[in-house]
């Protein structure tokens, strides 16, 4: 979930969603509603998360991909979105809209791998809907977590002076990690409950535009020290075959689902001298008080969010 | 929700049916799953019930139909879902997958309906997702209610002996109340406020294949009394130009979302003498121990659930 965003934004897409986000029927029982990775519900024994995510054939997949990926994918971005609220998502429904060209083997094989996904992260299947369709193979999941002792990390808290900490590493992600999606649920618990967390999102849109949702969220600004984004071999190897850098690619890029997060610079310390798991983490830079500029060497500029053009050598 | 099943079903469907719901990762949180029009999720306050759904171009709706109204009906069905479980709805989620041809103003079109419904009844326009799709347009809402002093009402309580009620009229709906969907919501929270119901389904796959959901999940039978269907006058206008009687369209059509629930004969008199609502409610039958048959006068004969073909003239 990114709220209610586009993928592949189109001439007035930013005033629908700030239309949309007015007009949205409201309530005290929703805090945080769209704009955020998950919605936050103030639920009778206290918070719950919510998010829900489409996955459509030719954009999110390709239907000769294995549809037992297609499956673990559909529910592993949602378990991503419950892990940037810092939180550990517990229960699934997927909604499939199939098309007549897919048998009934085909149909399994896409529910043994959101099956398989909720497996291997302890998220119970509760249900959910198949229906036809006219078009393309789309798969709806939706994934919900409870807050229970801890607090839901939202996009909107980075503070001037924080510093910017990523996992993993980023860039290529359409060579084949984008289908063997690894949502960091364990890492997202350990530092929500043992550091201070003030804003985290999972890099899905790529590490700029995501960081840029953050800042956008916060009224913040940040610099970006270029020579230390954690550049992946994916981005490296993709690179021999575009026209980009793999610093390029590390930087717009999406579909990583890294965590990436921001805290007060003596928390950062604190976890990259004792980190709580064997994930990488990388300090790429600082929150400031506006705009968007990235450190390479000794220069600073500005930097538009996705806006790779700057790096075009 | 339908919990995972098939509207149009090809050969091999129950078995996969079957199969997902034998695997499915199972879990003391989710005591309801796979089987109901909702989920039933143990959370730390209390129960809470959701339901996903999807509607898509060319099944659900055409594309030339109003695109306010298709939103209304995608949040209608979920939040017909949840007064099929007794309760009111509180909380939806809508993802869109939208083709290219789509312009900004009609997906504002599509959320303003999805709004409406949601002012309409209560409910809070929590978040979303939209991407893009290659196919044609699908929405898939999800919508939560939490018990609070109320118990979620299963298709798994019906009990020989039980009078099986509906509400309002049957049949021939896709003359246009398909896209009109009023969710009996209020009339489903003070049937199950006041009244003591055993199973409860919305009639969205049609009157005989809903009861028969009921029948299969209660392991029980039932008959059908002919003569007290109620008839809608959609059905004996859409008879007209079809070979079926009215009656065959109020037995067979789907999407009337209506309520159909079962309760002791004697509740069930207390119901009839004063209805709690305006709302008509009719008798039609009763639970039985095994099988699913249909009174026609003086005679009574076993009936397929969806088989018409019985009816022919």
């Amino acid at each position: 979930m990114e709220g209610i965003s586009f993928e592949h934004p189109k001439r007035g897409e930013f005033a629908l969603i700030e239309t949309i986000r007015r007009h949205a029927a409201a309530s005290a029982m929703v805090p945080v509603g769209i704009g955020d990775d998950c919605a936050v519900v103030n639920a009778p024994g206290g918070q719950m998360v919510i998010t829900t995510d489409l996955v459509n054939e030719g954009v999110h997949f390709k239907l000769d991909d294995p549809l037992r990926k297609v499956g673990w994918k559909a529910a592993a971005v949602s378990f991503s979105d419950v892990a940037a609220m810092g939180l550990r998502p517990e229960v699934l429904l997927c909604a499939a809209a199939l098309p007549g060209r897919l048998t009934m083997d085909d149909a399994r094989e896409i529910f043994l791998g959101v099956n398989d996904a909720c497996r291997e992260f302890g998220v119970a299947l509760a249900g959910g809907d198949t229906t036809s369709c006219r078009g393309g193979l789309s798969l709806c999941t939706t994934v919900l977590a409870y807050a229970r002792d801890l607090r839901p990390v939202l996009r909107s808290g980075a503070k001037p002076g924080d510093a910017i900490v990523v996992t993993g590493s980023l860039g290529g992600s359409i060579l084949g990690r984008h289908l063997d999606v690894r949502p960091r649920v364990e890492e997202a618990v350990a530092l929500n409950s043992h550091f201070e967390l003030h804003a985290m999102i999972d890099v899905s849109d790529g590490l700029s535009a995501d960081l840029n949702h953050i800042l956008e969220e916060s009224s913040v600004g940040a610099v970006i020290d270029a020579d230390r984004v954690p550049v992946s071999d994916a981005a490296r190897e993709f690179s021999e075959q575009t026209r980009k850098t793999p610093l390029q690619h590390a930087l717009t890029d999406g579909e990583d689902f890294e965590l990436l997060f921001t805290m007060p610079p003596g928390e950062a310390q604190r976890l990259i001298e004792r980190p709580p798991f064997a994930t990488p983490l990388t300090v790429i830079g600082s929150i400031t008080a506006a705009g968007l500029s990235i450190r390479i060497g000794d220069k600073t500029e500005p930097f538009e969010p996705g806006g790779y053009e700057h790096f075009v050598e």
